[in-house]
């Protein structure tokens, strides 16, 4: 048994621990802090990052992978899978030097805020210069990353969030799907326009009682009391650990949808954490696989499960009761057609699941083309409007609505937007493959049983933590890497049932 | 310059900062956390604690101190005291060796535990092996530290709490005001007695009520909205950092005054903490002087200005307008009566301003015995119980209400207890020290305003850190060290009115 591997394993077990503090703090930062706690805030989060980082980078860390992979015989294969998942750490932090860390850090924190006061007024020239300095670093960290792990800038950024996958494979994806989605949009809107539309139930719906509904749907999604909490943010986010997962969400009194739909895509994604392995628990084998696997479950357990006709059943009544409502807006089939009701907009956090692919195409073929150079940051507004009329068949009226809306960018967030698509496909196939391996979770669903999903969801995907690739992932459990036509046939039988 | 000097300073703000972060997690833990959240919880704060404690026992530090000191002449006078600060930090924490410190957060933690269980039963046999133990590791600590330190093993805890305070010069004060309560405390019952008995306002009182009056005096006080936060747990404390304060207290929806009363007694707390200088911020110059002044800042506040009748007069009405009494009961003066009433009692935190320092001098006396070996374990109920109807006249009829009430020597704080009666004698003499210096104190506080008064106390207590030691600063403030005459004037003054 290698020596140097369990050094290495302690080590990161600390370096883990260290981030789970960090992760506490910001979540503290969004939910809970006086806002004069700000500059001490960044200068404990900046503590926590330069010591784990440090410690990552160290030299002592590189020399014990060294020795543990030659010494790996007596390693059994989770522990081959955690060193192997420990280089790749390592390589990640240590191709890039720490004075650009620290530059990226200065530059994002400073494009942020400028963003936060230019999108209001669409201003996009006010900005410019910022993201220009955010982008010429990014791609200077995309260049150095990408010469130690032998993989182009733009596949080095997209290997952070999604390891493994490579723009080659997302391109396919892609342009098959935005071949499909144009066509797809206006048979779905025709199909629309012929069926009854919709009730909306009509409020107001008090915020308390909107945050008791959607933490009793939680619940009722399979996450316990005593590991999770339920707090307000001014954007929805999951954070805390596995054992202690903090949801968040915002409120609109006007529409409960928009609140309990986005606790029920966060409580998506916290059961992949509460399900990774715990014998695995802070080492990097015990992680999630990748960002696009992440967000299948938060999407499946949105999309799939709960605008779903069989889980409504069970939950309108729920909603109904605990929203004080009556009348025929709360029947099943009417929430329903309301949770499943397809317009493109402007917006992509706002938009349905049929539009959203569209909006991360574009951002996709954005950020490809501004990271390789081939369209120069001037061009982006154009770029973003033309690129809209394209696949959506609308022109947001100004920047705020257009290249504004998102703060990935400013922030230094690039490579992240195709996980999102990836995710919905991944959802829709892990879901029809729960299905045809347990025929019965519908009925269960129907009675608001999710035992059986989450059963088999913790099997075939949660245990596994990052002990597999996510394409290894998805064959083991469906039979096919990410699958287009899957996501398709979904698409179709929901939107364009008879 | 020192480059010496500045690396250390660099490797100190990055420990403060990770002190930080822990004490942050530790708020969470007490206010927010869900109860599944506490073994990983416990795993951050060792990871913090270990992370921060290596820094500081590093071989580096000892060089960097070593050459900073020889190096010396071109520091001023704050970075001088800065230094000797990093030196006093380093020998305390280099003095223990790590396999202690790591058996000692052990003992501690079980002893805690079974301590959380016997009390209720007052069984002291179940919890006496733990606390033993715990005992016995802490006399080994003690004795590592004093022999660094050049002090007798409870010296050197008490010099962890309050730095340069010794055992001598505590019992000289503590056996002063044991020869002098009995007598007073007969005097004042006696007097009260002669008085009219003030009226209890009648509740309930809504704990959210409660809670927006004790925000409000806290604003008051001093301690502004952008900077703090008042929330729930099961003990008051205050936690944060100077720019985000987090104050906690309990709510009684009969009596509001033990809430109010803390959280003012915690608010004292944080002011010291927001007027520590910026300048040395993270520094450990820039620290507050020990817990012996920390306690006389918590105590004037809750003391010498909410007990006392000036500023009841402006807060009496607030009170009532904001808890919706009426009558008699909120009148100024019964409200003072009520602050001020003395009554012996076997709960050292339900104790009055009289009968305090009487449990305070009886932990004292049982916690060197206890160190030095003069008392066995075994004696500790039956010498308590014989300690409380010698200094206050009343004998604890079962552990619970006895020995076993306080956490402190289960969770391994012995030396600390002396510094609650420290800090009363010293916030009194600061208190008749400023009103000295400014006389118009007690009228504004007559009207709500307390920048007179805070003002004095920055400039003569809080900006000066950790520069002097606990006696300059009050000699510089008050012409005198800890003056119990000064404390007696005090207890005279208010207790035997005429």
């Amino acid at each position: 048994m290698s020596d140097a591997y369990h050094e290495l394993a302690r080590s990161f077990a600390r370096m883990a621990a260290l981030g789970e503090a960090g992760g506490m703090l910001n979540w503290d930062a969004q939910v809970m802090m006086p806002s004069g706690g700000a500059e001490a805030r960044s200068e404990q989060l900046a503590a926590l990052d330069v010591t784990a980082h440090e410690m990552l980078t160290d030299a002592r860390a590189g020399e014990l992978l060294d020795r543990a992979e030659a010494d790996s015989a007596g390693l059994d294969g989770w522990q081959r899978a955690n060193l192997a998942e420990m280089r790749r750490q390592w390589q990640h932090a240590h191709a890039v030097p720490s004075a650009l860390v620290e530059a990226l850090t200065r530059a994002t924190r400073r494009c942020e805020m400028v963003w936060r006061e230019a999108k209001p007024d669409s201003d996009f020239a006010r900005v410019k210069p910022y993201l220009s300095e955010v982008l010429r670093l990014v791609r200077e960290q995309a260049t150095a990353k990408g010469e130690a792990l032998g993989l182009s800038p733009y596949d080095a950024l997209l290997d952070q969030f999604e390891p493994g996958m490579r723009a080659a494979r997302v391109s396919e994806v892609f342009d098959d799907l935005a071949a499909f989605l144009p066509g797809f949009l206006d048979d779905v809107l025709r199909h629309q326009a012929a069926g009854p539309v919709p009730e909306r139930p009509q409020g107001p719906f008090p915020q308390a009682k909107q945050e008791a509904l959607a933490a009793q749907l939680m619940h009722t999604l399979g996450l316990e009391a005593a590991n999770s909490r339920l707090d307000t943010s001014s954007h929805p986010f999951t954070g805390g650990v596995p054992e202690d997962i903090r949801i968040t969400a915002r409120w609109d009194e006007s529409d409960f949808t928009t609140g309990v739909m986005a606790v029920i895509h966060e409580t998506g994604h916290a059961l992949y954490e509460r399900g990774l392995p715990d014998a695995w628990r802070r080492q990097p084998v015990g992680e999630a696989r990748g960002m696009a696997l992440h967000e299948s479950q938060a999407l499946l357990a949105e999309m799939q499960v709960s605008r779903g006709e069989h889980f409504l059943r069970h939950a309108a009544p729920v909603m109904r009761d605990a929203l004080g409502g009556s009348g025929s807006a709360w029947e099943p089939d009417n929430l329903h057609r309301l949770a499943t009701r397809v317009e493109p907009g402007y917006i992509r956090v706002d938009a349905d699941e049929v539009t959203y692919p569209a909006h991360v195409i574009l951002r996709y073929r954005l950020e490809t083309a501004l990271i390789s150079g081939d369209m120069p940051l001037d061009e982006l507004p154009g770029a973003w409007n033309a690129g809209m009329r394209e696949l959506l068949g609308i022109t947001p009226p100004e920047d705020r609505l257009g290249c504004l809306q998102d703060i990935h960018w400013f922030d230094g967030g690039w490579g992240y937007f195709p996980t999102y698509t990836l995710g919905a496909i991944a959802g829709a196939q892990l879901y029809r493959a729960a299905c045809t391996a347990e025929p019965g979770i519908p009925s269960y669903l129907e009675r608001g049983d999710v035992s059986p999903l989450l059963s088999w969801l913790r099997e075939n995907v949660h245990q596994l933590g990052a002990s597999l690739s996510t394409d290894e992932i998805l064959r083991r459990a469906t039979g096919r890497g990410f699958d287009v036509e899957a996501f398709k046939g979904h698409l179709r039988e929901r939107y364009l049932a008879p």
